[in-house]
């Protein structure tokens, strides 16, 4: 089936997806016994003195990679961005507040009806005029005076946008960064908040990047119950209860194999040069691949396309996953194609399942 | 350091804790490359067939393990116990209701400062007078008429106490088995909710098994946001949003090798001979040891123990990791000493430790 080392498969899956190989065979290493302790990393306690040094590295790393000053907490929690979009106007909108949402897909439609249960809700950009194919300009947005906060979604997975320069804002702003953290040089210093779901580009599942900046961290309400209250978990360095430990390992290792691949900005430029190269490959063949996104707005993360006819994708789907190609598949509420390549998918991958598209396009041309 | 295979350690951690190393070599060996796939499970969609057939057959597993007939539902979700203490009230628990809690230690008095919250809080039996050194009798029990439930925690992993029969109630019965789920034989279908974080018996911390009876559940109201609705993950069978699909997996190997190894009863039979090794060699030496919980309420998972002076205390502490046996210190709100052995541990593990101990003694009575 695969050539590739330990016969794995080019992983294209939008997430949970590929984790870089090298993280695999180091905490493979570890495995039964993680640094000479006798034991996997996950049978520790989370207040023994080896787990410690693990989350608090991760935590460093968090910040250096994204040169936050000491002015960000960074926490690690759980439930997923679904949990953050409840916390976030829990814990920071009240009744008589109004936070504006930038709605450029699925995910912002969500945190936007959850916010909608803790106070007003401005829309600042409605992608479904535009049917979410492309993000809005600058001059578009409808803002709030005194909003309490701007949400904004990063990237969007399903209909495959992404923002790399982001509104300019007078009120907080808040980025749920799930599904494109780390993958492109940016100035964190404009957000005074970003999450991230780590089984993107962090990570397995199970564990939430959260990182609050003070002075929006200080005018936090206490929330309903203690575990979704920020305050809890700032106060505690993530360690109130039990963190889900073994994930926030991985996500260090991780974060460690982007240090080595030269920082953000080597992702950047290796997710510049997938882009590249398969959005370039698109526009050589148009009778054939055909991007429906704005080309100003294409996401790096989540290449959407579409074949002639749906008969052709589904084709390309089961000829892909037979020949080692995983992942193929649109999301199913759009259909159709898509090509989703993280951080952990290398140039080569990228090379691999274009030169397999090139012979299916000969074959079904 | 240790004679072990893979030189691992007698691990006795009160939590996260040991994993069967049986369960650590099965996914070590599945690592790179999931049941032919090519990918890590954590590496795949949880819309995927081979994760789909994970998550069902580890909800069938707690299921069949537990005796629950087609009236329970089997949830999955984050944020450990702790996220239970409020979720449950808040789901549970009006305004003008009352909820009887059965204060049993450091756990059930967080479980019901988070109920307060929420409605009335009746203590039906308040621990502290007996400096929780005793569980309750039946007599005991202050339980109000028409309370919206009865709350139990089953063991206590800081002072070391553990419900074998539970309180007759009329009211629904709900239980935080966190640290001593699939122990010993017990009738499941008394309970309306179970529920355990499950780094002690399950596998690692991340992911909370959440046991509803239909009848209960139809009385649950929404809660105040998305996540903490138990009728989210319900509906969705978990799969809301992203769960922490390698938790599951991981707590999916645990259940199979707890059935390989004679279901709950073996368990039970396993886990009453070591209690009744390690409690038995502490009454046959009472000039050196001290057991101060009750008989009738001693753990089998949390055995909590004192030597004549905290000096002694701290060197068998040291000796002990030195010679391969972690985890003997006693919580730090209470001091003293504990041994900890869920299922993971075998016999043998047991007597290794009072065989170090027996040393130990010689060498300092």
């Amino acid at each position: 089936m695969s050539e590739l080392k330990h016969n794995r498969v080019y992983n294209f899956n939008a997430g949970p997806a590929a984790v870089p190989l090298e993280v695999l065979e180091r905490v493979q290493e570890q495995w039964f016994n993680f640094q000479g302790s006798g034991m996997n990393l996950m049978e520790m306690s989370h207040r023994s003195k080896e787990f410690d040094a693990v989350h608090n590295e991760t935590i460093a790393r968090v910040k250096s990679l994204l040169n936050l000053g000491d002015e960000y907490h960074v926490l690690f929690l759980q439930g997923g961005a679904s949990t953050q979009f409840g916390m976030l106007p829990m814990n920071f909108l009240n009744k008589d507040q109004t936070a504006d949402y930038i709605n450029t897909g699925t995910w912002s439609t969500k945190a936007i009806k959850e916010a909608q249960k803790f106070g007003n809700v401005n829309v600042a950009f409605d992608g479904n005029t535009v049917d979410f194919m492309r993000l809005p300009t600058q001059d578009e947005l409808q803002l709030t005076e005194d909003a309490a906060y701007v949400h904004v979604t990063s990237n969007n997975t399903i209909k495959g946008t992404q923002f790399f320069e982001f509104p300019k804002v007078d009120a907080p702003l808040i980025a749920d960064m799930s599904s494109d953290i780390l993958s492109h040089t940016m100035d964190a210093s404009q957000f005074s908040m970003i999450y991230a779901g780590a089984q993107k580009n962090l990570g397995p599942s199970g564990v939430t990047l959260v990182i609050l900046r003070d002075d929006f961290y200080a005018t936090a309400h206490d929330a309903v119950t203690t575990m979704l209250s920020y305050k809890t978990h700032v106060d505690k360095n993530s360690l109130y209860n039990t963190p889900p430990t073994f994930a926030i390992y991985l996500m260090g290792e991780v974060l460690k194999w982007v240090e080595e691949k030269g920082g953000v900005a080597g992702m950047e430029q290796r997710n510049r040069a997938k882009a590249d190269m398969l959005y370039g490959f698109f526009e050589e063949n148009p009778e054939f691949f055909r991007c429906p996104v704005s080309p100003e707005s294409r996401s790096w993360m989540n290449v959407c396309f579409r074949l002639p006819t749906e008969e052709l994708e589904g084709r390309l789907v089961n000829e892909g996953k037979a020949a080692g190609f995983i992942g193929l598949k649109g999301h199913r509420s759009v259909g159709g194609l898509r090509i989703s390549m993280y951080n952990a998918n290398g140039v080569e991958s990228v090379e691999a399942v274009i030169n397999f598209m090139k012979g299916f396009m000969k074959r079904n041309g």
